[in-house]
């Protein structure tokens, strides 16, 4: 198995952009290193299957679907209260949506998962840990509303993400926007 | 083009079961004829290309996804108060997860639908409807909350059902129960 670890990750990368674009069923070695304009042959070198590269993909998609630390540092400052948390929510769906080909790949991982067991587990870890992540930030964070707050904001912020990228003539941007405000406002269940 | 409409309902529904098991690239006419074991070359002679496949998948699902005539008129009767708005998303998120080929399959058609621009429009249109008759059905319901409450459940509810049918072990049973029953009564906005 080859190290060199730009390479790998050129190569995972090149994988989202497949999977985006192609689905599961386009994902293959050959593909990835089109995609990655790399010799051919150069995947196969750095994955053991295909299970491996799906598993990798979704590690990496979490990987680069997380917040930098200035946009850490940034949410702790200021009030925590209902309209931070709105706009740390707003933030969160435009980051998530403006790397579009991350989420809609993992769209395909998630279905994926339905006919991989190996998939499904790694990514039922990850995603548990996530959630799990996001309950403990939230309860050091001074913002309001509790742990379901949080479970409730997962759900529709996910939906809505969706709507947005796989059918965006559904709700207009500024019904995204309310929406969002909305979903906070509800969620803390005052 | 042939006009048996029982056959053509079984191919379609032979579609749907290729989609939710192969993905979209699965679905070739060959593969459908084979689902509903019909002589090779049947399908072809029902859809005019694949294009016209998916579009008429897309309209099947949420023809079966809808609540027969004895479902509606059960939800119309007793009080109308936030136990039986939760007792009715409990049976949606049920119902919606027993026809869990027909809810992969409909996932599928949305990322095919990045892919192609008309069965883009024409989910759009559909699924439009359907958030407009939820809306209107609740309006005339008497049942607490407003268009905001529809949108937010419709949002929370269709990821529940995404992570239940997907990745089955994020959350026990339990918890999807008590998150439905939270995702009603915070959506209401007291």
């Amino acid at each position: 198995m080859r190290r060199n670890p730009e390479r790998r990750r050129a190569l995972i990368d090149g994988a989202i952009e497949v999977l985006a674009r192609e689905g599961a069923r386009g994902l293959t070695f050959r593909a990835v290193d089109k995609e990655a304009a790399v010799p051919p042959g150069t995947a196969s070198n750095y994955f053991a299957n295909r299970d491996d590269l799906f598993t990798q993909v979704g590690g990496r998609i979490y990987e680069r679907l997380l917040p930098d630390e200035a946009t850490m540092a940034r949410s702790r400052e200021g009030t925590q209260d209902q309209n931070r948390y709105a706009e740390l929510m707003h933030e969160l769906v435009d980051r998530v949506s403006a790397f579009n080909t991350g989420y809609l790949a993992l769209l395909e991982l998630r279905l994926e998962a339905t006919r991989r067991p190996e998939l499904r587990a790694v990514l039922t870890e990850r995603i548990r840990e996530d959630i799990d992540a996001n309950i403990a930030h939230h309860a050091a964070s001074g913002l309001p509303g509790d742990k379901t707050s949080v479970l409730l904001l997962y759900l529709a912020l996910n939906w809505l993400i969706v709507e947005r990228l796989t059918l965006p003539d559904i709700f207009t941007e500024q019904e995204i926007h309310d929406l969002v405000d909305e979903a906070v406002r509800r969620s803390l269940g005052a």
